[in-house]
């Protein structure tokens, strides 16, 4: 596609980062990361954040606010990675779990291993020691089907708070009826897992993560009694019919 | 992929429809038919389908009809395809163009001899006899750099009338800046296609023609003055400002 595909994008291009965005996706196909559908889920995603302006709205902030402080308070927290969540933000997951204390674990809905192990790459390129997700000897989660219940001992099993951007809805929903708290990034409002997560982020991965991060580092100064008025201060209900109304005011 | 790809969807499935239709895309680009973006596009169409409820609207229906009665008068209409168009409903392209003596032309944003040969291999499948888009002697539209400026001499070149479903911005501007009727299906009503073209289709492709194909039927009996009486009642502006309502009346 020499000369003419996404990577060709001029810096002044009204639509250079999200475009940007877009060449990324396409690279992590091409390199096995992602999924068929990973690439249309991306697009999916597309129109939602055009519908949001392409901005990190208010709403989504006291959602990361909140996310922030799940998982700070949380005793095992855990980021749950999937093939997009690794093809853009593979180094800001890595810097986020170290400030956590928190495993990385790596769940696929189209599980094969050459894409475990593809992901596995990208994510100890970016810095990661240890990934969880390849054990011999998974567990599995009630409420799905295997092998979609797959669930690390060390990882998803055993934590309290699950960051995981980009979940299917089932999934979601299975792990919100395990007793976890679920923290998501979903920038569709509407979608079975914003409605089901704890915590929902209707926001760009890419912005999001980014904001989690300066939030984790600013809450990290607070006593526990100060993270407990956050997450008790926060309706994730009341965030998303907000995220929606603000959908539909960017409408003309 | 096997046992848990795209292919594996239960007939009961709530999104069956939606997600045969991505299954045919994605096995589209892997037989060269599309092109990275291609995926994505298709990605961001379904996120738009969705907030239209996944049915064609009365709105739709209307620019359906005015398209139909455009592609009646036309002294010399064309049908431009790409991959996304090639991918979902060729044997309906072919159909609709048999309907009204047309020609049909391969237009590729990313154009590779490769994939021009595979979209000729998919129309002629469905039964295409003829198909434009890969002579040696093509001529160039005014307002695009080469080599998107691209059309063929007996194609859009000589048309007065074009259907274009799924068109870039750019290129339906360029269309419209050298005085043909162009006809669209696109989802996002925002979009500058959408705001370009002379009629757009706020629609499904898949739904779209195949209404399409029903008005071409029904509007062929009516004298020409009807036709005209649907042309010039038609107002695409403010069928836009409707799909937005309906689409802003169906977020909770």
């Amino acid at each position: 596609m020499t000369g003419k595909d996404l990577h060709d994008i001029p810096p002044n291009h009204p639509r250079y980062e999200s475009l940007k965005l877009r060449a990324k996706i396409v690279d992590a196909y091409k390199t096995g990361v992602l999924a068929d559908s990973g690439l249309i889920a991306h697009g999916r995603g597309e129109a939602f954040d055009y519908l949001i302006g392409e901005k990190t709205t208010a709403g989504a902030k006291r959602a990361i606010e909140t996310a922030a402080a799940y998982l700070l308070l949380a005793d095992y927290p855990v980021i749950s990675v999937n093939g997009n969540t690794a093809a853009l933000v593979p180094r800001e997951i890595v810097a986020l779990a170290g400030k956590l204390n928190a495993r990385i674990e790596i769940n696929l809905f189209y599980r094969t291993s050459k894409r475990l192990k593809a992901i596995e790459k990208v994510l100890k390129d970016a810095g990661a020691v240890d990934v969880l997700g390849d054990e011999d000897n998974p567990l599995n989660i009630s409420g799905l089907e295997s092998p979609r219940s797959r669930v690390s001992r060390d990882g998803v099993y055993k934590a309290d708070v699950v960051l995981v951007p980009l979940e299917d809805g089932d999934r979601a929903e299975a792990l919100v009826s395990n007793g976890k708290k679920v923290l998501t990034v979903d920038l569709n409002p509407l979608s079975r897992t914003a409605k089901t997560s704890t915590v929902t982020i209707v926001d760009n991965l890419v912005r999001a993560v980014t904001h989690l991060i300066s939030s984790v580092d600013r809450l990290k100064e607070m006593e526990n009694s100060q993270l407990h008025n956050i997450v008790n201060g926060f309706d994730n209900k009341k965030n998303l019919d907000e995220a929606l109304r603000y959908m539909k005011g960017n409408l003309p």
